[in-house]
């Protein structure tokens, strides 16, 4: 039986990549995305490379709606050997403008929802002893910036969950991973800010944005390891990236 | 007019003590906590000490209840000079058995009350140009632990945050800083860990314990630093301590 | 034609295992070693792989060897596509016992032995725009420890080195990245070590100690990343292991 | 009898900032520099201030010349209670151009003449049981940057070492601490700098470069530490400085 990874946040970009990195490799896939139906066209495609994919709408920064989707996972489709959390949601906001919601909800998508998919993923895992548990990292986990105090107090608590979890769980043979993407995803959104700030998007030299597809193998990268050498943390960016 | 302080979180120690050094450098302190009325020692022995103290019953988890606490203290007693976050909240549970109450109450204390806090500091210094907001941090605002998921999330939450408004305040002349506390203070709470721990926390050495007087000192120091050499950060450990 | 590899300091363990791995991906291999001599064996080994590999005596500290090294390969055996610099060289003192003899040898060793592989490396790549330039580092880069001054001087030496050619040869397509080593490999000496502190090797769990090949895997890993995707720094250690 | 001081590296500056700083608390005075002439004006300055004041001509890389500074300082002045070593010299060279006579001589300036003087410092206290030995800083002591391979590595080597000291002697009772300068100190050097850049050093707003007066305070600051609550690092920029 094939083994199944479950992608939480399995947007356009970055997780369809990884969706698609792991059916490559064997996989049958769980996508999981706030509206589960745009989901069509990414479970057609996998469909198409022979393997299998599953999408569900969950919320996951809802626990009811993370909690149910484990369990759908796991009593329909097959043990979970992999668990990707890939929910970003970038802001930008003075500090005496941020409101409270504001503040609030950056921090349930970018960490609370991480931590219901880990805990989830361990309740899972650790009984069985075997499982990655990974995580997609910012600049902004290593650092804050002017402007980004919500998303930075979001990653950078993400960041150090998952580095806890990763002393708690590695001696439980789990993976726990956190991988930082340190520049610009050649992205719909990427390219538009990129017209924003006056530059053309399609002139740049090749290369210079990150392809998802890099991404992925990353990330498909970290799960083949042996367990004897396994990495917490690597960063990406593109060769040309100033740092 | 004497300048006014407002500690965040002025429990029996290190808020306590921070509370004495501002009134003895002239301040008049504003205190804040959970149960005001537990502050009334306090506001008695500062008083003796021949210098103002209010008190305040104040959730700081509760965004009215900081601003009515903030709009009290700038309307009734004066314009803040430095305001100071010391809420704390330490928990240690396995990822499996962490509730996703557990987890939310230790960001809401730990990280998000930090934000109201400092929002509401920022909205009243920045149109003066001129304060100081400092955090305390931890050992775990630093790196994660085994069984530390939650704490770590929120402490490393409130010391991104603190980055990003250093960089974004300081330009306005505000003065952010973060004081990572890396031992033990000497405590009840931290004594009786001891002791659970087998060991006699009245045979210890003199001075392994930091005292909360000395931590108080360090958060005066950084508030009469001249702005053309501002510290972001310190650490505070005794001189005995394995690090 | 074969791509060249050139290890420095090509012991028994980690090098010989990179300079298989790489031979294993199609690449002719140089070999560096105090003691040139001591490499046959590993040569008689790739050769049986179907590869080449050619060995060289070479003093790493030595500006004239490492230069003329470096020009043997790229006159007699091919250019360089990756150079991964492999010099180790732990000690721990007191600092009141740690000679100026000791403190320099170590840095030259950690250090600058890597600076005279990585300007050799640059000469040879920059023109090219191409190649890797990999590190080994280990615990000591990232934090110093009791006794460790002199060794932790030079690994955070090397890596901060590699943080700068990182930043400064990316735009010219050149790979720089830094591996850090956070936990024992299986060697002899580690072993050695083990029984001192009263352990027995033989009866550790599987996988408690790294295999070399898993981290010369990691090498070969980062070398294969396409250009918009590049891992400046990522870590590696056992599952079981405490940090 | 009054407590010794040596500051070696006793320049025009930050150097000088600090010997009349621990002058004006009370301390004998030590200073060490290339050229000691130089140290004249210097000398006189502080005795017009009440305060003794020796200038010795050392080389702070020469083992010898530092042996013998401290030789002549404890035999001749009294023992030292704080040694602070504030020895620089940044350059930007690219990797290709880097010659390893300065990559050598930058290290020695930055790093070994730091371990020199440490262990030095460590000899005379340690026996003693007190006293403070503090390093200066500078961003490149926390990451590298294009250009600055040979700096960094310097720095970043001269952290790591004050870390292992501090890990090594605070149960000593010896207090270790680093200082991070991450701006531009007020020096002809640095305005030199900023007409180059097309800047004009005259018309900056105020406070936007730092004074070594500033500077001296922290380290006057650190010295008057409690041993329960002693920093290791602390950082110092402007108010105005973009980090």
């Amino acid at each position: 039986m094939a083994p199944v990874v479950l992608i939480v946040g399995a947007g356009d970009y970055i997780g369809a990549a990884i969706a698609k990195r792991f059916a490559q490799g064997g996989f049958t896939v769980s996508l999981g995305r706030r509206n589960g139906d745009k989901l069509a066209p990414l479970v057609t495609e996998i469909e198409a490379m022979g393997a299998q994919a599953h999408s569900f709408s969950m919320d996951a920064r809802d626990e009811e709606s993370v909690v149910e989707t484990f369990a759908q996972i796991e009593n329909n489709i097959g043990p979970l050997e992999a668990v990707i959390f890939n929910v970003g949601g970038n802001v930008r906001f003075p500090i005496e403008e941020t409101t409270s919601r504001v503040f609030r909800k950056v921090w349930e998508m970018a960490c609370f929802a991480g931590f219901l998919t880990a805990r989830e993923a361990a309740r899972s895992m650790v009984p069985r002893k075997r499982g990655s548990i990974f995580f997609t990292g910012a600049s902004a986990s290593m650092r804050g910036n002017d402007g980004f105090a919500a998303f930075a107090a979001g990653k950078a608590g993400l960041r150090a969950m998952a580095q806890s979890l990763s002393k708690e769980l590695g001696p439980k043979n789990i993976h726990v991973a956190h991988l930082v993407i340190d520049a610009g995803v050649d992205t719909a959104f990427v390219r538009e800010r990129i017209k924003q700030a006056g530059g053309n998007p399609d002139t740049l030299p090749p290369d210079t944005l990150m392809n998802p597809n890099s991404v992925a193998e990353a990330y498909w990268m970290l799960h083949q390891q042996n367990r004897d050498a396994w990495t917490f943390e690597l960063d990406l960016r593109p060769y040309g990236e100033k740092w």
